[in-house]
């Protein structure tokens, strides 16, 4: 990636966008991020990353910063991204999600942008033919089953057709479960390394609360992810969608088997809790990525087993 | 269907709402019914359709009138139903089409409603799919091509799932070209009638204009989708989706020369308009109905020729 180029992440502090704007920023890159409510103090990476509020149903808003910044470089990362949530309040999954991102697609065909344009779907979007397929690849149905998902494969599909009709630069990503540090505890695998952290620090008795763990989940380090993400910023082609994952399923209640383990802590309980659940949860989840390897030899690298146990750090 | 049952027909005043109202007066059903800012003078069938102001996007007011009617019927036909408008306005098409759909649901779930619930999507939602396959089953994939058809997809993946996780008795069904009488003349055929009909009346030089004439689409006559809707709201399973279609696609450019040739006006011209065609549209359009057939032995029975003649008239 060539020097100075100017990135704007919008939906910038989350866990995801957090760590692309690290990774930006460590590598001279010019980076704008946007927040909505929640701005983290210091996040702001000494001064590196320029923030600004922004709520992406205002299009308004987001047509002044993208014109004022003219990035080379656009993400669209804000998100409700809980699938439990997603169920308690629908309306305000598909207007953050789906509504948010038409209204950046609808600036990128105005101002005509030649910015490169990631869109961030989800390895959820094929629901329902994760449960009869070995892998899933892009070509495959999308058969979401959550309002989640439906929200992420319908701005999937308006990423796609405005790429097409409106020769933008466009690419679509599908990540699978991203995991690593300073991810929020609303994610499983985050939810067990932070419960294992104040059982070690005596804060919690040593029960873990634990949702659905035989399900089963294709896992990579938020390490791998952003260098997929990289990869397509630099190299993918308009209008296509990229999964990004390693294809290999790994039942949850492994990982926390795994996790446990790799605290040393002994005698730690395992007590479901139905609150962790969610709705007709996708039973067993595998992105084919053979297509990332075939855009630029991207292969995850870290093995899981790495990655939570620089969780527990 | 049993005498004096409520139906409540929300977005009663476009062309398959009045009719599906005409129909269910005309078997002494009780009818109630919403309009948005027009709501057509005459429509109220002499009082036996009682209208009631309402915007979709309004949740509160959707569930007070739902509450207040307790209908055993309820139809979700509030749309902004261009292909065409849906490029222009994508946001408004997706907060009238789905997320004033979402409302509905929400609705149901709130009020743990037992009230059959039909959701109106679009045979479009399968979009590309269309150009691969002779017919498309309810089973194929949806790939849809326009923002119109993106809120249609999503909206019958939500009714779908919410149907199986919320047990609520909602079907959906998804209609090809429906075409008939007091149809609008933003749709092609209706508006070559209404276009013969000026002529015929001196009103207009014997020059149609039409948009793209290659593309082939799959008529029905309203009659035959009204007895489909009806077995629908009858028979249909809960959480199934319908196509609604005769499977036999027939070119817009056929269907011209066939209403010309019944119009019996001579030395009509056909001009080409840009104004009249969409982008990316369905090439070929073509609905396996077999799930149709098999839950009521329903199928279309007036040919396009019929439906055309009447529409002259």
């Amino acid at each position: 990636m060539a020097k100075c180029k100017k990135h704007l992440l919008i939906g910038s502090t989350g866990f995801l966008g957090s760590e692309i704007a690290k990774d930006l920023c460590s590598r001279n890159q010019v980076v704008f991020g946007t927040y909505h409510r929640h701005h983290k103090k210091g996040f702001s990476l000494s001064g590196s990353v320029r923030m600004f509020q922004l709520d992406v149903r205002n299009r308004q808003g987001m047509e002044r910063l993208v014109a004022r910044i003219k990035p080379d470089y656009i993400y669209y990362l804000a998100a409700q991204s809980s699938v439990r949530l997603s169920w308690a309040n629908p309306v305000e999954t598909i207007n953050i999600n789906l509504v948010g991102g038409i209204n950046l697609l609808e600036i990128a065909k105005k101002l005509a942008l030649r910015s490169k344009i990631i869109i961030f779907s989800s390895g959820t979007i094929y629901g329902e033919t994760h449960n009869h397929k070995q892998k899933v690849f892009e070509s495959d149905r999308l058969e979401p089953k959550d309002p989640y998902s439906i929200s992420k494969a319908a701005l999937d599909s308006f990423a796609r057709i405005y790429a097409k009709n409106f020769k933008l630069n466009i690419c679509v990503v599908r990540p699978c479960n991203i995991v690593g540090r300073n991810q929020s505890k609303t994610f499983s695998i985050a939810n067990f390394a932070y419960q294992i952290k104040n059982i070690s620090l005596g804060k919690q008795k040593p029960i873990i609360d634990v949702g659905n763990l035989s399900a089963s989940r294709d896992y990579i380090d938020v390490r791998d992810a952003i260098q997929a993400i990289s990869e397509v910023s630099g190299k993918g082609k308009p209008g296509e969608a990229y999964n990004i994952g390693r294809g290999k399923p790994v039942k949850i209640g492994h990982a926390l088997k795994e996790i446990i383990e790799l605290s040393k802590i002994e005698k730690i309980k395992v007590r479901k809790n139905e609150a962790f659940t969610s709705k007709d949860e996708i039973l067993r989840m595998a992105l084919a990525s053979g297509k990332m390897k075939q855009l630029s030899g991207w292969e995850p690298r870290i093995p899981l087993r790495q990655t939570l146990n620089d969780m527990l750090r």
